[in-house]
């Protein structure tokens, strides 16, 4: 009864190797269950899955067990030669809250006259791929919905991938952004801010009814998070049959405002996974489904792609859990001292200060 | 600065034999990080590191790897000779909700009579020990507030173990019973149902503001439950150098009514884990702590003990991980199709119905 019941061989996946557990039915090779390695991990000291993940990596491409230090981007050039598709991490790459980071709008730029496919993925799931079409208008940059792929839309993605019922429904742990997805997908939901004001009174043989066509929780960011929704969410994945659990993201820290690090998707997951005992499919990063997703979209093999953010244990990771080439930019949480510390295992392939060095760095001279 | 940072060899333990995790600072033997085997177990699937943590029990008696099967309890006389202290569950075993057990007085009563010293562990901390008390008085029955052991006193007693310094504040996440506790150890608190209805209104440049006093967060069952609480605990033990994070328990599912199971504390605690990413100290069962307490506290070794529960991850397995005898009673939630069935690897030393066949399995013939 506890048991993963994915409903298809599409999993959302890592190349975390942690085994999976006792109470969880293995998952179709080569996808796995996600989500450890940000468990495990610390915002600082380095997950230890992580660190396997890496070396399983190094290992693929013939390279010594221990990760080489990365290197510091000198040839933009050859970068941008070598790969078809770039992804962007949105926050610390191409923003900082609500201010552009210098130079994006020409680098955004010079890489599309180059040819290349932008791409801009982000484990936020409050806002849906529209929403954030208007923040990148905002900004002032010409960014297409459909190069837009958030935590939000990989969730309502995912449902899709695995043909999700329609008469099914989908119990709602987060904001709107899951919501308006869903609905753009087709699927009936339920949950959502609606529940933001519910609360438990105690009455003597109290029982909460739930809808037993709900087939899916989907947990994100919820800043209206509450004690309803957990046993809501908790009595779905429990007692309907094959009802998945399914997590935008499992981040330790949001960037709710720009003034202080905000307890992040990962407390919401967290919750339901000490009420259900079950480990949620993660759709975010570092899960590769939104990598694997957009490759069968575009066709293209992620080889041809890199990936570049601002984190170590999520945008780093996802790229090379994809296989993907890998750029570090320092403009956004992490520092050099980071990348460099005996502590860190994470390597990208290359590391700079921010994609504007793309213009300096021989990337100007088209 | 997201190390486990316990300032005292007295760290609430399990045996459980999985390492500490790469971001832990490895805990003084013989005690270890507890809550692993609850994390990693389901309700119904044996948890992973439970059986481990069995194996390792038998082996230490000298048994074979494979548990042997529990015995049926044929005479109660031999086995309360055997032992001085019997440890009772209470919900499942004393009382079921708001009903006592049958014959449960009549038992307590011919415990009495033979000498044997009583206690009642409950991992419920929304109660103090002086509430605890009143329930059993309603219920006609005659125990001291010193024989019960609830998950709130095992937070209190577990920071006057470790002096936890009195000008320092713990703040709290969960109910009336660990304010209460705290309050009579002399502890400085903050939290608790106070900040049930406070709620995180998005403002650009929002900033919450912490109590840099806060030494430890203890966090409970607890049905308001927010994210205001979320982010405050997170906080905490994020950014105050040495902030302890203390878990009354883990359990998946608690008794709030009776008409159904509810989500429990183990939702509060996933939550902070998920944000903060550091494991918790568990102080109610499966950790041994309350076991070692009354050991100490009584000055009685624990084979001495007889640990009586309904619940095989919890109850059993505390009294398993503590060197204790084990009797699993059928009246609670365990049935003997569970107890037997090939997935169940957590066998206690003997079953039965219910207590009272302490009565007529010879014991009645004092």
């Amino acid at each position: 009864m506890l048991q993963v019941r994915a409903s298809s061989a599409f999993l959302p996946s890592t190349s975390s190797p942690s085994p999976p557990s006792s109470s969880q039915a293995p998952a179709p090779a080569p996808f796995r269950l996600s989500g450890k390695s940000q468990r495990r991990g610390g915002l600082i000291a380095v997950p230890q899955a992580s660190r396997v993940a890496r070396r399983s990596v190094m290992a693929a491409a013939g390279a010594a067990a221990a990760a080489p230090a990365a290197a510091k981007l000198e040839d933009a050039d050859a970068l941008i030669d070598s790969v078809e598709t770039f992804i962007f991490d949105c926050d610390g790459v191409i923003w900082k809250g609500d201010k552009l980071i210098d130079g994006v709008p020409e680098t955004l730029d010079l890489l599309r006259s180059k040819g290349k496919r932008l791409v801009f993925v982000t484990n936020n799931s409050t806002k849906s791929r529209k929403q954030y079409g208007r923040k990148f208008e905002t900004l002032g940059l010409s960014v297409d919905e459909e190069e837009i792929f958030a935590s939000s839309f990989a969730a309502a993605a995912y449902l899709q991938s695995i043909d999700f019922p329609k008469d099914k429904k989908v119990y709602v742990i987060g904001e709107e952004g899951i919501l308006k997805e869903l609905e753009l997908a087709g699927f009936q939901y339920l949950g959502g801010p609606t529940d933001g004001d519910k609360k438990i009174e105690l009455k003597p043989g109290l029982y909460m009814e739930h809808d037993e066509d709900v087939g899916a929780v989907v947990v994100g960011f919820d800043r209206y998070f509450n004690y309803y929704k957990v046993q809501y969410g908790t009595l779905c994945i429990r007692e309907n049959p094959g009802c998945l659990f399914i997590a935008t993201n499992r981040d330790a820290v949001t960037h709710l405002t720009d003034a202080q690090e905000w307890a992040g998707g990962g407390a919401m997951v967290g919750a339901l996974l000490g009420s259900t005992k079950q480990e949620p499919l993660v759709v975010g990063k570092p899960s590769t489904f939104m990598m694997d997703y957009l490759a069968k979209k575009f066709g293209i093999t992620t080889s041809q792609i890199c990936m570049v953010g601002d984190r170590l244990d999520t945008d780093i990771l996802f790229g090379q859990n994809g296989g993907c080439k890998t750029l570090l930019v320092l403009s956004g949480v992490t520092s050099l001292q980071t990348l460099q510390s005996p502590d860190n295992s994470i390597q990208p392939d290359f590391y700079t200060n921010q994609i504007s060095d793309f213009l300096t760095l021989k990337a100007a001279t088209v």
